[in-house]
């Protein structure tokens, strides 16, 4: 019932060419709930400190994600700080703050062992693993990771991927976990790890799925203002798990309108700095936009 | 009445990673005028030297393309040299020498004055202007330009643009040209300058076109194995035109249709070295292919 969603929750300083904030609400399992929740229920594994500010709770909860399973820890909340030019593709990083995420053991609450939807958001792929054994039987998993941990967990994260039914990575994080520089042959190869599902985001390019032979391509919303692609990503998979979650199918042409959602809400993300692109639509909102979608790659038959 | 297409009939010599190739048959007219050969009649105006392989003539000509204004001049024919690394987006130019180019003079033959559509490959921006002269009443007029004309002629390049219908760009020349880094706006920009259409290639990431207020985007073709990309724009172009030409319409949707059909041509291009991927081709073929495109970018409704 719902979904699962195991990931960092953070506060972020971030600056773009087109302004900056300073201990924003972040983190993956954040950016993923709030997107989920326009569709389904989101239950959070993740840690904060004592510092967390009340006002993030309180929004959270007003989306009515469930918070049962995110533990105050002593110590400070996860940090990260940041920059993008004017390629927006590309972060930088200038600092990483684990505090209590670097103690982290998550533990989920009793009732969400029955969890049908498992999404193992960014994080070290051993937390992953052992977030998804405290699942009784989950019917659908999927996984998002980073080139830090194809660099230095490499076999930690290919055990992982073994579990895995759709991994969402970018595109050269593609091209890192398999050595292929060509895209196809990249995505044949991490399928061979384990996935039966690869989406391979590509920012302002789109996305792309590779799903049981078949092959979509989903165009990105062009839009005039991007402010800050932080939590892109996470977004995106929240409104395509969401979806999925919202109708319990994930046969081919459930997995594209769902993939179509997910860059939805992805494209709503990024017009704004923090969670304040997506913590306050409505679902006619983001139905308008999916149609939006439509339109801009629908081309008739000859 | 077919397409008229001015440009250049050049000898190639090309390294990607995946072989080379050496004064093999390139040009944007020459890629251009076998792309649309399989739509409808093409008619080039272009300059060769002496030493032009009789060969790629009959190759041409077999593909019913009309050469009355290949002129051959005394010299040498235009020769490029280049190479690519794995990023096949970007190509790194060696050598280019103009040889008979230099003092290319364009003069129509008589019977092409009455050509409804026209394409103004790349060259420099005058001599668009100066073929475009000696078209009596073109219906449609499209062209391309490159990085070159937009550093060194732009004010040539402008006057050109007013009186242009279409153009066709790629994505950092379209930055380039307007000033402008996010894409939407860089349309708007261009779109100023007189086009009612412009057409942005992505290479792998497809094509975006903006019309009339309205905005489309299609993917590109996935392939396993790409060898090169020269060629691929003028290619795209031929079959974008070609369609039009077939058609003789050029409402949104059938721009939509041709420009998928563009990406077709462009995709069977990049498939092999020079003309390789694109001269021997059947309609039905294309057909197929235009068809998985369709099947690629399709989702339903909600």
């Amino acid at each position: 019932m719902g979904i699962l969603v195991v990931g960092s929750v953070a506060l972020d300083t971030i600056k773009t060419p087109f302004g900056q904030v300073e201990e924003a609400l972040g983190g993956s399992a954040t950016y993923f709930s709030v997107s989920a929740s326009y569709f389904t229920d989101v239950r959070v594994v993740a840690v904060v400190g004592e510092d967390f500010p009340e006002k993030h709770v309180s929004m959270l909860k007003s989306k009515k994600v469930c918070l049962k399973g995110l533990e105050r820890a002593p110590g400070k909340t996860f940090r990260w700080a940041g920059f993008y030019d004017y390629d927006l593709n590309t972060a930088h990083t200038l600092k990483t703050e684990l505090n209590v995420f670097e103690s982290f053991e998550p533990k989920l609450p009793e009732e969400y062992a029955n969890s049908d939807i498992v999404f193992l958001a960014n994080i070290d792929p051993v937390l992953q693993r052992r977030v998804l054994s405290q699942v009784k039987s989950p019917r659908l998993v999927a996984a998002d990771t980073m080139n830090f941990w194809i660099e230095n967990k490499r076999d930690e994260l290919i055990e992982t991927l073994k579990l895995v039914d759709i991994l969402t990575i970018n595109e050269s994080e593609a091209r890192e976990l398999s050595g292929e520089p060509n895209l196809i042959k990249a995505a044949r190869k991490v399928l061979s790890f384990g996935p039966k599902t690869l989406i391979i985001k590509r920012g302002e390019y789109g996305v792309l799925m590779f799903n049981d032979g078949n092959f979509f391509s989903a165009p990105a919303y062009p839009l005039e203002a991007v402010y800050d692609p932080t939590g892109a990503g996470d977004t995106f998979a929240g409104g395509f798990m969401g979806y999925i979650s919202s109708i319990m199918d994930w046969a081919d042409p459930n997995l594209r309108k769902a993939l179509v959602m997910g860059s939805v809400m992805a494209s709503y993300a990024v017009e704004d700095f923090s969670l304040g692109g997506i913590k306050a639509l409505d679902y006619k909102e983001i139905e308008g936009r999916f149609k939006e979608f439509k339109k801009l790659s629908h081309f008739e038959d000859l």
